[in-house]
């Protein structure tokens, strides 16, 4: 078993949280965790990967699509709903193990609901849910089903031309979008062994006389269909033969069918730690939240920074995908990994596009990056809190970082895989225009023979337009070793290729100047005296507070504290981990008391005012052998989306969801820090350093297309190699090399 | 006769604008326009040139000495004030000839007052008033003499240690500043040949019953002297000494000797304009108001932002002396010229202090400069008027153009007068050091082969922080042109003391790459199309409105429009000249088209919010022929101080006072705008282009130490050699060149 995540009774106040926290999904789409009788006020949402609409000048995000699992129950003429009676009991929940979501309540009438409902993993257009009634004392039911197209935007609506109609026994909406005229679908059936199901012009409605103790069951059965989607010629004659489809097989076996297909991804990346079921179910959680925004089906998207929780965001992808999600594919789910690799380089042109806007060559990746690639972000993202004015922030303009970032992943990624194929396929050219880009961007100071990187934004948003910040300028340079390495590679082994390449993007000059820039870019180092790291030019000079002392000159709630003038900006309060994410990614190039120099300047002065902050210092922690601080860091990041303890609004912008760059981020805790996996060229390595507390820590991974199992425990790790396997693998722990054979089992002492 | 501003009758709300606008002073001392019966409350102000200080964290400004003027007037035991009585008739007026302050008073119970003062030309240190009652109904009069030690000051008190004596009927107020523990000696004496004068423990008391009709006169002779003055060594002896010997000489005397020290002055500065009497008394007034701010005396200061009107913007010195008023004084007062230029040799220290300071090499000069050159600017200048809390600017920081600004001066300095000696005497060293400091400050982008000067603010501090700003770029450029050309010149005249100051300096590396850079520093040039400059990288991506449509969004008065957030900052609205700046300096670089291309486009985007700009716009109107818009600006800065058309505050700072840059650009816009000077290294040409109700603009100048005196009119201009000149000046007419003999005159049509 997986796991179940539980929330016993009702309250209001929770209904934000809880449609995040309940949120079930198959990459196609992701449901929000809302009840049946939910509308938009309680932010329903049915929310579409990979299809974008700009209405006017509004913000571009995400289509939700119309609510097909809409039902509101009448027991003797009153709505049963949450929202207008309190009930006596109530509880909602998640099973993992097939993300199910359960939901029951009862009322002080004696009047129950028990609902259980998912998105199918196995056909990721197919959604269907399970609702029954019970009455304690008996009476008139009668339930409403409809497919509700009264839709949840942000910056909506997105969809015109609405039509609905019902077809032998489907209510079919049809719509389009109104930038791309995408067409929607949504099809809908309602099914009831227990008693007749009306058709009227809106939905469906079964009623019936229950006696004392009766049940009444419905079943819906609903697709979803956009003409975007690569394998459907026409939608809506798909989208009804898929309702009658899953009608005539039933809730249980498409359940089963669901099931099946989560169990395949779950054998792949289920984690188990023995002696701390509380970590071990946070984690699970975690994972199960990447899961269901995953795009398992396509490479033209990849996983926005609130998964598909909603519009949040625009449900755009940002460098949240490289460094906090990836290693979690790269090592459990290469081949969706892959996907989120073709998804950079299948919008190099839009990277490219960016770059030229801003008169740079090779390619800028964009901050807020949707299915083509262009920048999304707006050059005023929030409000003035005090004058109501919007401010002009530099996320889009100054976070050069993004396109290291890119070259980062494509390279981590290849380090696990040794997929040649990629670089060929377009990797290679991705990170040769990155790092072109990066150098078109950078300058060289004549006075200190080095190269700078100038006017940036690093990690820490709250510092915007900086000088030479520690985290670019490292990732620029690990890029800038990545293309060169990724060039001594193709041209051993495919000299040809290499140069059709360099010839197509008339790459040959600037191989020269660019190699020159990684000899003499500047990084800044730690200081000679302290060991600390100056997360950027004259950041020491910013006055020196802590994010508790800084928070007392608040002066209105949600007031933003970056720039251009918020409160942190003129001080060394920082947002989210920058140096230290440097430290974090980076170990091996930092003594530990370097490291921990890092660490104990940094932490006091951070506000984890990000989900992906806590993350990074318990993994930094665990570099540190701070375990006991990486521990508590660590439950921190994985309890994030279960404890709710995220910022909702930045300034007056909501940015409520959940959050897959702190569930990636647990992962990379787990495994990366306590596990201490690191991935080569040619090998693997762990340096383990389990917590206390926990016994073991067993998971299974890919290396090199080569599936292992791995249990870590104090002193030992097993290594299973499955019998499938076709080569040896190196394993290098603690810096001893362990080769190991197909079908091979090790037990390896450290 | 040089004219006289009067003002008459009395508004309360007038008393700070009059304050400024009849300042007597002597360079030394100034002394703001207030009324004998006036306080703190009031702003009188006697404001000492030179000397500063700091009194603990505030800001360190300019010392105020009490006042010796102090005189309230008793009529039948009641205070006759303007501030308790309102006047019945009320003049205030300022005779330019002498520097004399006027001011008649008549209440309606018959009592008038009469009196004059003034700051002596003739000897720093010496200070005088009468003080005359008239009472046309008789009654008992009383005159309370005193010096008033209860000082205003913005961020004081600067006096400690404060002692007053009387010995001998003089009284004596000594004390010292709190930094630098400099001693202040204010001495006072009073006598009256109408009446007894009595000393009381604070001041002197002259007391008579007045019969109808009857007049009463008092004198006040006054000394400041503090310890710093080079050529005192007692101050308080001095003090006595001098207040006796004036007392003396009597009134009439030693306004006779003040009176003839000033005709000298004039005789070099007056500007006589035929057809518009009201242009030439605004010029006028101009001029007087820079003598009364000028450092005649000493080398150590130059003339500060607000004059001597008193401690605003901390008494300091900015690039305005280079680029406002240097001109005037290398025309006209070449003497004091070489002062004002030696203040920036004489502060090269605080400069290279600076420039290590922000990690540089060589001379960042500041932009408040006191007496040692060092910055004092802070870096939170004004607050917020929204949350109260101070704004970080970066003019301290980002101003790189005034080290350039420092070269031009000294350049033009040295044009106008051959002066090697300026050169030799650390001239050239610290031309080499701004330009060292450029060089240091600046990046080469290889992608561009060229060189960028990046993160700075311009002349228009609205916005700060950009890239590669019109006129810090062009500055720069000429900076680095005329530092090559000082090394050419000292090569070829003194090539031993150049290679004395290369050695000493360590410069011979530098010069080979401040070559390179001033040959490959990127310059914004008029776009292809438009022949429009973009001021900044990225200016034309900005909003484009207008300062009235801008100003439509202000929320709350003196709400500041600049970085980092104001309503400017991401707008086209520009607070002063910029890229019009360039083409106005630099007229020649630039077609005609170009000229009004960029005139056109950025005019209309000026706030003019600074007293900077509009002088700028006038002589850039000239250069492109636009002489009623240029005529219109004209008077516009002429008239600044004249009709108190200016801000008093910027965010919540008092920034009021006498405007030197307004007055020297006024100067500049008459004589080198429509008089069309200017000046070459061996000689000087005119392409006048007058007014055209001005049917002559005469006034005298000197060139390479040779005097002469120029009368232009339309289509001629006469030119007379001065028969003490010891040298041939060769004048360029449109072009065509004129040899002028000592003693010659000559009538040249153009």
């Amino acid at each position: 078993m997986v796991g179940t995540i539980t929330e016993h009774g009702f309250n209001k106040e929770q209904i934000e949280f809880f449609g995040s926290k309940f949120l079930i999904g198959n990459g196609f789409l992701g449901y929000r965790g809302t009840l049946e009788e939910y509308t938009k006020h309680e932010l329903v949402a049915c929310t579409l990967s990979g299809l974008y609409d700009q209405n006017g000048t509004k913000w571009r995000e995400p289509v939700n699509a119309p609510n097909p699992f809409f039902i509101v129950a009448q027991y003797n003429g009153e709505d049963m709903s949450v929202l207008k009676r309190k009930p006596a009991a109530h509880m909602q929940s998640i099973d993992m193990q097939g993300a199910v979501h359960s939901r029951q309540t009862t009322f002080d009438n004696g009047f129950c609901i028990a609902s259980r409902r998912f998105v199918s993993m196995a056909d990721k257009h197919v959604m269907a849910a399970e609702y029954t009634v019970f009455c304690e004392h008996g009476g008139d039911i009668s339930l409403n089903i409809k497919i509700d197209s009264d839709i949840w935007d942000l910056n909506g609506p997105h969809l015109e031309n609405v039509s609905l109609n019902h077809k032998g026994g489907v209510f079919v909406y049809c719509a389009n979008t109104i930038e791309l005229k995408e067409k929607i679908v949504v099809a809908q059936k309602a099914v009831s062994a227990h008693a007749e199901v009306f058709e009227t012009g809106s939905g469906f409605v079964i009623q019936k006389a229950m006696s004392s103790g009766e049940t009444l069951t419905a079943n819906i059965y609903a697709a979803v269909y956009k003409s975007s989607d690569e394998d459907i010629e026409n939608c809506e004659s798909a989208a009804i033969a898929s309702v009658n489809a899953s009608a005539r097989l039933g809730f249980e076996k498409l359940l089963a069918a669901n099931a099946a297909r989560w169990q395949q991804i779950w054998d792949d990346v289920l984690v188990t730690i023995d002696g701390d079921k509380e970590a071990e179910l946070a984690l699970r959680y975690s994972t199960y939240l990447l899961l269901v925004s995953t795009p398992f089906h396509t490479s033209h998207v990849a996983i926005p920074a609130r998964g598909l929780s909603g519009q949040v965001y625009k449900g755009a992808m940002f460098w949240d995908t490289e460094i906090y999600m990836l290693p979690f594919y790269c090592c459990c789910l290469p081949k969706t990994a892959r996907n989120l690799v073709l998804y950079r380089i299948n919008t190099l042109e839009g990277a490219r596009r960016k770059a030229k806007e801003y008169g740079y060559r090779g390619a800028f990746y964009a901050w807020e990056s949707q299915e083509t690639g262009d920048e999304y972000c707006t050059e005023y993202n929030l409000n003035d809190i005090f004058t109501g004015r919007p401010i002009r922030t530099y996320f889009r303009d100054k976070q050069v970082h993004i396109s290291a970032d890119v070259v980062y992943g494509i390279w981590e990624y290849y380090k696990m895989t040794g997929d040649d194929e990629i670089l060929l396929e377009g990797g290679a050219e991705t990170i040769f225009e990155c790092v072109r880009f990066l150098y078109s961007y950078s300058y060289f100071k004549c006075d200190k023979d080095r190269f700078e990187i100038l006017d940036v934004t690093g990690a820490d948003e709250y510092h915007e337009r900086i000088h030479n910040d520690a985290f670019t300028n490292v990732m620029t340079k690990k890029a800038l070793e990545a293309a060169a390495r990724v060039i001594e590679i193709l041209e051993t082994k495919y000299p040809e290729k290499l140069a059709n390449i360099i010839e197509k993007i008339d790459y040959v000059k600037d191989k020269k100047a660019i190699d020159d820039f990684k000899n003499k870019l500047y990084i800044p180092s730690p200081q000679k005296e302290t060991g600390v790291i100056e997360q950027y030019d004259g950041y020491f000079k910013t006055e020196d507070t802590t994010p508790r002392e800084l928070k007392k000159r608040i002066i209105k709630k949600d007031e933003y504290l970056g720039s251009p003038n918020g409160i942190a900006v003129n001080t060394q309060v920082i947002k989210q981990a920058d140096v230290v994410l440097v430290t974090a990614l980076f170990d091996k190039d930092y003594t530990l008391d370097q490291k921990l120099a890092n660490f104990n300047y940094y932490e006091p002065r951070t506000e984890h005012g990000s989900s992906l902050s806590t993350c990074i210092y318990a993994l930094a922690a665990v570099k540190c052998d701070l375990l006991d601080y990486a521990y508590k860091y660590f439950m921190r990041a994985a309890h994030t989306d279960l404890s709710g303890d995220y910022k909702l609004y930045a300034g007056d912008l909501y940015i409520g969801g959940t959050h897959p760059a702190a569930n990636g981020g647990s992962w990379m805790v787990a495994i990366l820090g306590f596990g201490g996996l690191r991935a080569y060229e040619r090998e693997v390595s762990f340096e383990p350093k389990l917590p206390e507390r926990w016994k073991s820590l067993a998971f299974r991974m890919y290396c090199q297309n080569q599936k292992f199992e791995v249990k870590i425990a104090h002193g030992s790790i097993i290594l299973n190699s499955f019998a499938c396997n076709t080569k040896e693998i190196t394993f290098v722990i603690y810096g001893k090399k362990h080769k190991m054979q197909p079908g091979a089992a090790q037990t390896i002492k450290y």
